[in-house]
């Protein structure tokens, strides 16, 4: 699927949250239709898209129904289950491919994958069990931090070892799952890069945002980030490679490391990206929309910013500033119409204009 | 209804053309669903929009049930039947409310509305057959032109008279509707001013915009005008003063001549214009967005413009030169989602970023 999907195509969307449900605005800008695939009911996407399936990611039937009913399947989150993409792959293209979705799932794979393709990451190391533990904490010092392979966001999935002692009981909490290890890093500023590619192998990114997370969550991105034009022009870079090397159609999030010794890649997402919301306010074509046009084979936007912003998360009771964020003259809303709050919960975000771009 | 809806609110907006379309994206963006009341299948807001009812506007039962599932109703078109209103308005809040539409519906008591606060308006006489041709047109002189008072839009219902021994042929192909004829202005420039005021009376205005109309259909609008500080400022003050004597809640289209003798006002829609959707991708919030808030008693944005737009729309087959527009970096494109092109039917629109904002 290289070509160009016509208006009126129908793009389905796998996930029915807050992401899915801004790729959804943004396809309608350009006349298409989207159809959301999730299985907890009322997803905060059906709110804005022409079709919604309520079904389960095992249900082969509702998943073939779906994949015969859309002109392509990109998704909002890279947990999509294998079994899934096997029934959809039958019908339809799903952009961005599974190579993107096998080694982003697995945070093993994928840190194999970035050195394998001469980037560098922290130090890091497979845990297979208690045995292997003491050697890998051996070999990346403490403190470290104790990831799932699989399955983990939003801090999930994570423990911070600082005593190599506490660390089978660390594991234990993981039920064993398979895990790795990673040595702690001392970074002046966390950054990441939205990079877009598309089927002719354009890429385009949109300025690095520097972020901060807290809890594990993030909390905000605010861009320019606070980095040299020779980091900045370096992280790009490095966004470029990887989208290059894994000949990726879409949008895709690059969280990097900013350390005295350069550059160290913290993960990808094979998706639109939290830290790249900014862009909704502070570029002609938001991240959204570059995705949607990359897996349409629709040209990409130029990614220039025009403003300086400040995006910041509304994360669970913070939904209650709402009234005196809607008075402020500098603030663009973007709530996601979620009926319950709940702590940690994503309801909704900011974006602050600081003013026009600094060149 | 001046108090404040809450986020998970449901707008109700009569009408799913592209209007509606917008409008339902910039209320999700407040975390707010819609239900689009539609007597067309598959309407173009229907795509972004929650909650769909088809079903025409002498349906009582489907619009009782209509008014009972929202929060308050708003429309985006003028010529909403009045027995529509008078079942709705038994159960839920329309804005903005029934006075404008009433005076909005009839360009005879428009003019006399307008007028009557005091505003300039190009000559004009009410027609009550043709009877009352002759002397109607010696009052306004030729060329003239010969409108129906109700149901006129995009130049419908309209014919210039240059002879008036062809007043009385014009008259009977509007099959002797009730209608007003109006001296012809030779204006320098046609400008509008997207005007919104909140329950609280306070009145906020997007910078005017100069507009280029052919064949009676808006085809672009450029922000800034070129008129003078003083135009500029009289035209934003009319249109306060419109809103203001209304007492009107929503956003409101005001169309102007920039003549000789000073601005005369054309007329006013009571809803979001074609000539306001350059505040898409010229301000942080634009006047869908406004609108929303406006009719939910939320506080209105500020309507700062920051960057210089020329908005085009896309008339009939000029949608066949999306292809080429998307890879113009300037432009942002609005597609409206429509199965079907005709000539004359407004199939979606671009934003051409100028520049940032020239104070």
């Amino acid at each position: 699927m290289t070509e160009r999907l016509p208006t009126g195509s129908v793009i389905g969307i796998l996930g029915g949250g807050q992401l899915g449900r801004m790729l959804s605005v943004a396809a309608s800008r350009l006349g298409f239709c989207s159809h959301i695939y999730e299985p907890g009911a009322n997803p905060p996407a059906g709110q804005v898209a022409e079709h919604v399936t309520t079904a389960a990611y095992d249900d082969r039937t509702a998943l073939r129904a779906f994949g015969e009913s859309v002109d392509v399947v990109t998704y909002e989150f890279e947990n999509v289950p294998t079994a899934a993409l096997d029934v959809l792959e039958a019908t339809v293209a799903i952009r961005p491919d599974r190579n993107a979705l096998r080694i982003s799932q697995d945070r093993l794979i994928e840190k194999d994958f970035l050195t394998g393709i001469g980037l560098a990451v922290a130090p890091y190391a497979a845990i297979d069990g208690p045995a292997s533990l003491d050697r890998a904490i051996d070999g990346v010092g403490v403190p470290a931090i104790l990831k799932t392979r699989r399955f983990g966001y939003d801090g999930k999935g994570q423990a911070r070892i600082t005593n190599p002692d506490h660390a089978v009981a660390a594991l234990n909490e993981m039920a064993d799952a398979p895990a790795i290890i990673e040595g702690f890093v001392e970074f002046s500023a966390e950054i990441s890069v939205i990079a877009a590619r598309d089927a002719s192998g354009r890429v385009v990114c949109f300025d690095p945002g520097a972020n901060v997370h807290r809890g594990g969550i993030l909390r905000s991105t605010t861009v320019p980030a606070p980095i040299s034009e020779e980091v900045l022009s370096h992280a790009v870079n490095v966004a470029g490679e990887i989208v290059t090397a894994l000949e990726y159609v879409g949008v895709m999030g690059v969280e990097l490391f900013v350390t005295p010794e350069g550059l160290l890649v913290n993960e990808i997402a094979p998706r639109v990206h939290n830290s790249g919301h900014w862009t909704q306010n502070g570029c002609v074509i938001d991240q959204f929309e570059q995705h949607i046009r990359a897996i349409a084979g629709w040209p990409l936007g130029d990614g220039r910013r025009h403003a300086d912003v400040v995006m910041e998360n509304l994360i669970g009771d913070e939904i209650n500033q709402v009234p005196g964020l809607v008075a402020d003259p500098a603030v663009a809303l973007h709530l996601y119409g979620k009926a319950v709050t709940k702590p940690g919960r994503k309801m909704g975000h900011v974006n602050r204009i600081i003013g026009p771009a600094a060149s």
